[in-house]
């Protein structure tokens, strides 16, 4: 019976927030693992009508005692044998502490069996220097880094968490060879960095306009000095919500794929081995594949946003013909949620590009290279 | 750009269950209509760690406000433009109630534009002479009947539905035409019937290991006659979980599909001429196509069960040289629990054949065949 899979069988436990309408958290990250052949069994930590940056949504969140009850509920029938643990969007402290318990569970009944549990822990909690869950969340999130195999900061987390600020390549070396070794966390990558081409200097300023996002990960070494290398991709003059959660998705599908090709799905956190270089890290693979698809599919949903905005252009221009009878503000509030959904990534008729499918469409191909760091300048912690 | 379904844009709006293992509900559904390149929002009945066939399980029920609320959420945002409704599982009276609210808000907004909303309703009460919802649903769900374009009962929910004994071809036939005239439904399709080879009787004897499973349909003329058709599958000796659900989520996906091609969409219903015989239907040819999906991947799931409990019996035989740490009893428990997992519907990593997308295997087809009723074997209602 063929398989007609890449990816090695796959059982996920995947928690998340979920939303009826749309495509963030686990209303991503479920379809986009089950489409690269995941078994995904989904706790959801929040029912939204719909994602918040529509400013409006309706729904409630699940308590930790609810989380944590689902889970028992698994573990009573010998259902919680997981592969992989994604963890994303924690709407309170006690709900990270839940997820916690739930993870040291899963790697408890691992133990033994090196590489048999994997915790992909995306520690959601703001962007752009806005914090976005509250604020005694971050010791929690801080308590289970540990446990973590492979962590997906943005560059605000990412500072949040090693108490680093960064502010070019050097200190962002900082930051990470800090996460490697405070918390012996082996692979990190670190999200849509906005670096200057001029002088490689970061900015964490949505008001400029990058023409490239800077993706950086690496995979320590045994002794904990990281393996650093950056991915370039050009910034699409669009946001997108859910993007994280694609991000993360899609690299627990080829992060997996690359280890088992690797043969390290029985080395503890599918470790490479210190000889290998930055560049040939399985998670440097997996990452330009995970952009490969990430941006085609972006880069069509930009075309259909486009588009759709025409017609809203047009739309208006009528409407402004035989106006007033609504105010200009609730035309200003129908447009942003117009330009929401019309921004809602198209996942679901672009399978082929999720699983990078031959087609007619030329793809763009990225690749990972190796940073070298210029240790002297490199800042002092925050 | 290049789209890679066959099946027309279609925004569809899933009121079932959501279990985080397993494939029942809405993880059955939203992931079959997803793959098939549908964009679907949930809105779950009940969140439960498996599905009830395990024997324990773990979760919350979502109250009638919760779905409204949701609901309520997606209005305001203009987010409830929705092609499809497909309504399953509901926890309780009032929870049928909040769907009809649901439902008929949709067909409101869809007034003055035949064909803009379909209304699948799979009215899940019971299966084989058992109701598992509360007795007082029963009434609520005939209330809906009028609202629904589709529905999909099974055999035990049809004769509580159209208040008919079903015992051979001309009571179901009975049954349908009820339905179709008493209720004004376009489109029903009974599943799973098992008749006797010998005499053309149904029995909804579970003992019974029948041969075939019959699959009943009709499109009504407008005169409410029924138009019925018939297919056969063979059984296999497995009891799947979520095969209905499995059923109605590639149905909805199907029918639209035949009906764009039929060009119907903007007609009531989507209802064919009265002129189309039974066979030519596009509901005829969308159960064509369902079952040649449910067969190829129930084959594989049945295959992989086997195997699966080959594995196990090796277990027991090993565990019964060293037992008894524990009592047989647990070790039936756990037996059980295998079972199930073993035989959960192997959905995700088969999407070939829910696409009926060409490959090596070979998949049965299926044919529907015009049914035509002695009418003096029918009976009176019940």
């Amino acid at each position: 019976m063929a398989d007609e899979h890449s990816i090695p069988e796959t059982r996920v436990l995947a928690i998340a927030s979920h939303v009826a309408h749309g495509y963030v958290g686990n209303t991503m990250a479920t379809f986009i693992m089950q489409a690269l052949g995941c078994e995904v069994s989904a706790i959801n930590t929040v029912h939204y009508s719909n994602h918040t940056a529509y400013k409006q949504v309706k729904g409630r969140k699940t308590t930790a005692d609810e989380i944590l009850e689902l889970y028992d509920g698994l573990k009573q029938s010998y259902l919680n044998n997981f592969d992989v643990l994604l963890s994303g969007y924690m709407p309170s402290a006690e709900a990270v502490q839940a997820v916690g318990k739930i993870g040291r569970d899963l790697r408890f009944n691992a133990s033994g069996r090196p590489g048999s549990f994997f915790w992909a822990l995306d520690p959601v909690m703001g962007d752009q220097g806005r914090c976005y869950v509250p604020e005694n969340e971050i010791p929690e999130y801080k308590a289970l880094l540990r446990e973590a195999d492979l962590i997906l900061p943005n560059q605000f987390e990412a500072e949040l968490l090693s108490s680093t600020k960064i502010k070019n390549i050097p200190t962002l070396a900082t930051a990470i060879e800090t996460l490697h070794r405070t918390y012996q966390i082996p692979h990190i990558i670190i999200t849509s960095l906005r670096l200057s081409p001029v002088d490689g200097t970061i900015t964490p300023d949505a008001e400029t306009n990058p023409t490239h996002l800077t993706i950086i990960g690496s995979t320590a070494r045994t002794d904990h000095s990281p393996r650093l290398f950056r991915v370039d991709v050009p910034a699409l003059p669009l946001f997108f919500s859910g993007t994280g959660d694609m991000f993360a998705a899609l690299t627990v599908a080829r992060l997996r794929e690359a280890s088992a090709r690797a043969n390290l799905l029985n080395t503890a956190s599918w470790r490479s081995p210190d000889e290998v270089g930055a560049g040939d890290l399985p998670l440097a693979q997996a990452v330009e594949r995970v952009l490969e698809s990430m941006q085609a599919v972006l880069k069509k949903t930009m075309r259909a946003y486009e588009k759709e905005m025409e017609t809203l252009e047009a739309e208006d221009d009528r409407a402004g013909l035989s106006a007033n009878s609504e105010g200009e503000r609730d035309r200003e509030v129908k447009r942003h949620l117009r330009r929401m959904r019309a921004s809602e990534v198209r996942v679901v008729r672009n399978v082929g590009d999720l699983l990078l499918r031959e087609t007619e469409d030329e793809r763009e191909k990225f690749t990972a290279t190796e940073v070298v760091v210029d240790a002297s300048q490199s800042s002092t912690p925050l």
